[in-house]
């Protein structure tokens, strides 16, 4: 049965990049995810988000255990075939979500007891159910089961957390087992605390894992103390393994983490600002609903190729959100994707030749001008 | 200047095949088009559209003109490249939908005076000013400016609207003037009276336009009652100019009038129904968000090609309808308008090959076996 590896192939200062190679496909890194949530990337077909550049979907394991149910999904062929994407797929653990979405939250050693948010039915889960969900969905990246605490949080709180969750990455990596062509990978916790992150990598690493992702980050304590984290977190984790940051985020967010070692990230962003009119571009962040576009022939930006910008102009963008259109969603977010998956690959090229310095340059440089003038 | 020209290519009882030549592309006939209200048909990408079979979309000149506005889109180049259509397009007079969105109508022999039913505007439409839209807009195919009273209505209420709408007629057919490349059609009224109908098309003919189109039906009279008028409305029409049977209708609604000598229709009903989760296929009519699709592995239509039956179960449409996901209607959308082209493919192969009522026997024969048997 095929395996999984991850190789290295540059290193740019601390950035890197690689491929993680599964039997599904292989994942360039650094590496973007789109969020498929509930078996759909909204407001896109799954080929339109492989155009933009995508690699590999992160689907959540709390929307999709709620609905349409996991052993639903097994018994019509897994995740893959469910939603029509054949490429590699990560799923979150579920732990993230059922502490910010659902009521009635219970945790205990055993794990967390929660009422769905859609109807109110009672979840169990627990690490070993985290496993067996994920792997009835047929991840290929599959994430250990943790408890992420909310920033600012006290040292007690986010220590005993950590260590909690180190007991169920124990857990989860017992309960996983030996499954040839996937992917187990561990989260480090620890907040903000340098002593805390390095204690919880050493006990990641001592279970092992096949990649570690750094948890507990974009979480509302702001970029600057996010860097700050990822100035020595990334440094805990072993180098022979991708890394990878959840949560994240916005395009400065994406570069910095990027250039401080971190190889894979997923954010629901791209998606969401494109259903409200959000556009991101290399000149900064533009809000296709403001008047100032409503006669605007020009396209979102001029150097892209996605299809919101080869074939519409901002007048037309403008025009489909200011009449709730399904299009105008469908468009922006296909631009987004296709901008985010567009930095990517750029990173990954200025890595392999040693100029990541200058392309970060460029980039914050093209950003400072702010959006074309107005005609 | 490239020309317009209709071409009758087969007969086989009343109903024909043929195609309506424009210097934007051929339509062959008969022929459905979707509806792109306010530039865009909703929930599909325009080339997903022309993917399906269309040949030219409908957009609505009450829409547009309160929304951009239709001097805006001719600033902006014309209606085809602001929506990204390159194909044709027929655009209504507004009548129509003055009469049954707008408050605050006024209508005097001059025109009507209405106010804006999304921002309460006021605004006024005569021919004239119907005309300078519908080119404003760049229609390839314009609809004389008409009044159509709703049904049921008094003898004497639809033979003074009729009549206004032929001198309607009369000043869209002075007022559009010599525009090489470019059709006017105009529209018969007359409710469901025959003397009245055949009036209304002699005054037409006496005018002369480059295609009629049979109006005042499909407003709530009821099949039997259009198909009664259908079974004479036409034949009182010009051989060799189209047809075109307006705001019509559900796949056996479309077959009876192309039985009946109709060549061109248009209809909301295949993008509203599949946003509302309602399927049409060979079989009848699916609502997908009924539980005993919820976990059937089978396509909507086993031998439909369209993107959601080829790569999706009734399972995965049910869970995306229930999660409220913009899939859901761009998928049962696209199957709809897939299948509305298909039939009209395959009328038209049935009229060439002389073996109309054999197909017709068929249509409805596998509608009367209704939807295949739950698992
Ligand atoms: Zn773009
Ligand atoms: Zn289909």
């Amino acid at each position: 049965m095929a395996q999984t590896s991850f190789t290295l192939h540059a290193q740019d200062g601390q950035a890197r990049t690689g491929v993680i190679s599964t039997p599904r496909g292989e994942i360039r890194t650094p590496a973007f995810m789109p969020v498929g949530t509930a078996a759909t990337v909204k407001g896109m077909m799954p080929e339109s988000v492989r155009e933009t550049g995508a690699d590999i979907l992160l689907g959540n394991t709390y929307h999709l255990m709620l609905r349409p149910g996991a052993e639903r999904i097994d018994r019509l062929g897994g995740l893959h075939k469910f939603m029509n994407w054949e490429r590699p797929i990560l799923t979150d653990s579920g732990g993230f979500q059922v502490m910010s979405l659902s009521d009635l939250r219970k945790l205990t050693e055993e794990g967390v007891t929660f009422k769905s948010h859609i109807d109110g039915s009672k979840h169990h889960l627990t690490p070993e159910r985290s496993m067996e969900i994920q792997k009835l969905l047929g991840s290929d990246i599959v994430m250990a089961f943790d408890e992420c605490p909310a920033l600012p949080a006290d040292r007690k709180r986010i220590a005993d957390s950590m260590r909690l969750s180190m007991r169920w990455a124990q857990r989860s990596r017992d309960s996983f087992g030996d499954r040839p062509g996937h992917m187990l990978f561990g989260i480090m916790q620890g907040g903000l605390e340098q002593d805390l992150r390095e204690e919880s990598a050493t006990a990641l690493i001592d279970i092992g894992f096949d990649g570690y992702a750094v948890g507990g980050l974009a979480v509302g304590e702001g970029q600057e103390a996010m860097f700050g984290c990822l100035d020595y977190a990334p440094g805990f984790l072993p180098e022979d393994k991708p890394r990878y940051l959840m949560g994240v985020g916005k395009p400065d967010d994406i570069v910095g983490a990027v250039k401080r070692g971190i190889d894979m990230m997923d954010c629901v962003l791209p998606s969401r600002s494109g259903r409200t009119g959000q556009a991101w571009t290399r000149r900064g962040q533009i809000n296709i609903k403001n008047a100032r576009h409503a006669e605007d022939p020009r396209p979102l930006d001029e150097n892209c190729t996605c299809p919101a910008c080869r074939n519409y102009s901002r007048a037309y963008l403008h025009h489909v959100f200011k009449s709730n259109e399904m299009i105008a969603g469908m468009l922006l977010t296909w631009h987004n994707l296709h901008y985010f998956q567009q930095i990517m690959q750029e990173m990954r090229d200025a890595i392999a030749a040693g100029t990541f310095d200058a392309w970060e340059a460029e980039f914050h440089a093209q950003r400072a001008q702010g959006d074309i003038e107005p005609l």
